[in-house]
């Protein structure tokens, strides 16, 4: 049984904030192992790398066979059935064209004084992307992530992907492809991310590592974080759907069912207007949930996660919605972009009947990688600016600095700091 | 003595290599201690970050003398001196009309088959401000973190700034006033960066935290993250120039010693092509130093991690630039933007002779929390985007749903993912 809440139970607001606060996840402490995995390739590089994945992937490899060939992701591409191709290509082309819209714009332009001023945008040189291994290895993923690199202009994107006892998801190597990843690597766990942060002798290190692993991975990226940059940390995945009455109860069923096949940790939330479409949405996930394959990892996650608030009026619906701060949220009600309107935290929304967030997850175009557990509040989700920096630019004359001069001067006296000041006054004769 | 280095030595690439992996700041190991700091903000709330503030900063608070009053802000802006108010305010006026060229656009748009797409950016609700306590609380990093925040339209802004035995620099309180700041409190140290994470019964949570603050704050810090967002964790300050033998050796030694001066463990690195002008500056820094109230931390500094690299050529100097990614980047050379445009990753640069990067740390307009420690490669000072996020938009026709969604279904299918098919085929009666 989900949680039920109504807006007008009398401890409404102390069991909301329950469910806000209810932790998930348990995280899983493998700091320590992770950090001696780290130190072990960062002192012995590809020995290190290769002992790790002959015990955790029972896998052996030599240095020259830890990459994947150019044979086998041509032969893998081969094999991918021309309808999953066709999907796979259309997905690549419409997430390439929403991404190109978000590479911004140098600016340089020349202030009242005459200052030149500035912010200039350049490519991170190299990425490394993490890719599960086993039944979370996601072709979607590795479009979701390459793609935005791709776009921003990153050079050298260098995967990896475990490969338990030599196995790799084909379509993995053919979304790869698609994406034109530069090199692929079938390698895992903290190991990989210490040989892309670190370099080993056969894996040059990268600048930035990004994608989504279990604990070992999320641990060891943590711990590399600094010396390379990275992504978020991801959590379990989360839908809300706002919906009013008028919505087939079982197209929201679905919706919900589809965040909770997942994760037994994921969460689905139903907020409407409507107690007896609540009922009906609760009776149609009864009724669906027995007929998935992965029913046993919904079952648990609408069991233990999912929740159906009913409030009086849609516009209660908001401020909650601010609060839950979702990862996805559907509008399927009749006037969505009123409603978006008065939104302000989520990290992707699903406007009206016919947009369902899977859409999102595959061929809408937008990012499927989204800031969870309520981190929506402050972040978002992946783009073309996660993988550019920004130089800012400044340019004064001699005039210039005889104008703004004297004030930084009085600033660095009284922040106490002398050679600061003498910086400035000694171009000023002062 | 600065490490000094030539192009053409034989061992070049491997002292190169040396300087640039040189540690120079010892992590202490606090995390135990800022841990059971957190515990106890979160379980007891004002007592324990009372009892805290007693223990470590000396100063008995109630939960009612913890926010710093108006009329004690107001005092502090009345004593300020019309000078420094001048300088504060001209800084203020240029840092706000930088940033505010910096506010993303909102993007939403039609794509060929009619699909809905888009980013909406809001504001970041609350924000919590850092400031350090002592002699390195300065008025111009308020400024610099609470600005970009206000631009963004953050509404809230709660600065914490620890007071030593009551002791507060009236200059901070200033500068909090001209950039808007909603609530000052007179708290520090990890507790203070709980209080704001958590919440205790005076202070609200916020939903992220920004400032710079010692192993302690960096620390507590990077636990929090995750349950708010964070701004960078700053590491000691970098400048990098590059001259040629043209310039004022007493101009360009100034410079360095303008970072030098922060901390001993701050870096002065100078490129140039011209051994003379080297031998010149190097001279020029020994004798300026004498005379420094810093004297002893910039002779420290210089003589520990600051570096001069002659090179043959000074296009010889932009690929060592990029493995450096410094902070800070003067160009002081006769074609300033010729060079610029070879390089790549550095997190501000200073075009010419005239702008000395002191400018930028006050008056430039530009923002002085920048990446360090090579973090240039991959991040990028703070803006105006570290207070907003970005949800995307996708609204589909149920016509475009029967264009897009056999694709997604497909997908599914080949990831084993059941209810995200059905999400798509019961909209579709399939």
């Amino acid at each position: 049984m989900p949680w039920r809440l109504a807006s007008t139970d009398e401890d409404f607001e102390d069991r909301f904030a329950t469910l806000l606060g209810a932790k998930r996840e348990q995280a899983a402490d493998v700091d320590a192992a992770v950090r001696a995995i780290i130190d072990s390739v960062r002192a012995e590089g590809d020995a290190a790398l290769l002992a790790l994945t002959r015990r955790f992937d029972q896998l052996e490899l030599t240095p020259a066979t830890m990459r994947v060939t150019e044979a086998e992701i041509e032969a893998a591409y081969e094999a991918t059935s021309p309808d999953t191709l066709e999907a796979l290509n259309l997905a690549h082309r419409r997430i390439a064209a929403h991404h190109r819209r978000q590479l911004p714009a140098d600016d340089r332009y020349t202030d009242a004084i005459g200052v030149e001023l500035g912010s200039r945008w350049t490519a991170v040189e190299s990425v490394g992307l993490y890719v599960p291994g086993g039944s979370a290895s996601y072709p979607s993923s590795v479009l979701m992530n390459a793609v935005p690199a791709k776009v921003a202009g990153v050079e050298r994107i260098a995967m990896v992907v475990p490969a338990m006892r030599g196995a790799l998801n084909p379509l993995v190597l053919a979304a790869a492809k698609i994406a034109g990843v530069s090199e692929i690597y079938r390698i895992g766990g903290a190991q990989a991310v210490a040989a892309l942060a670190y370099g080993t002798q056969t894996i040059a290190p990268v600048a930035k590592i990004v994608g989504p692993g279990n604990a070992f991975v999320a641990a060891a990226k943590r711990q590399v974080f600094g010396h390379v940059g990275i992504d978020m940390i991801a959590g379990p995945s989360e839908v809300l759907v706002i919906a009013d009455g008028d919505n087939d109860p079982d197209w929201i069923a679905a919706d919900l069912l589809a965040q909770a096949e997942h994760d037994t940790a994921a969460q689905s939330i139903l907020i409407t207007d409507d107690l007896a479409f609540a009922d009906r949405v609760e009776t149609a996930v009864e009724r669906q949930l027995s007929t998935l394959s992965r029913a046993e990892t919904a079952a648990a996650s609408w069991r233990d996660h999912g929740a159906i608030i009913v409030v009086e009026a849609l516009s209660d619906a908001a401020p909650l919605s601010d609060r839950i701060a979702p990862e996805h949220l559907e509008l399927a009600v009749a006037d969505p972009e009123a409603l978006f309107a008065t939104l302000r935290n989520a990290g992707a929304v699903f406007l009206g009947r016919h947009t369902p967030e899977v859409i999102g997850d595959y061929v809408g175009g937008s990012n499927h990688v989204l800031p969870t557990a309520r981190s929506a509040r402050f972040s978002s989700g992946l783009s073309v600016l996660d993988f550019v920096k920004r130089t800012s630019v400044l340019k004064l004359s001699a005039g210039q600095l005889r104008e703004l001069g004297p004030a930084a001067i009085e600033l660095a006296r009284v922040e106490g700091l002398d050679a600061h000041g003498r910086s400035v006054a000694i171009r000023l004769n002062l």
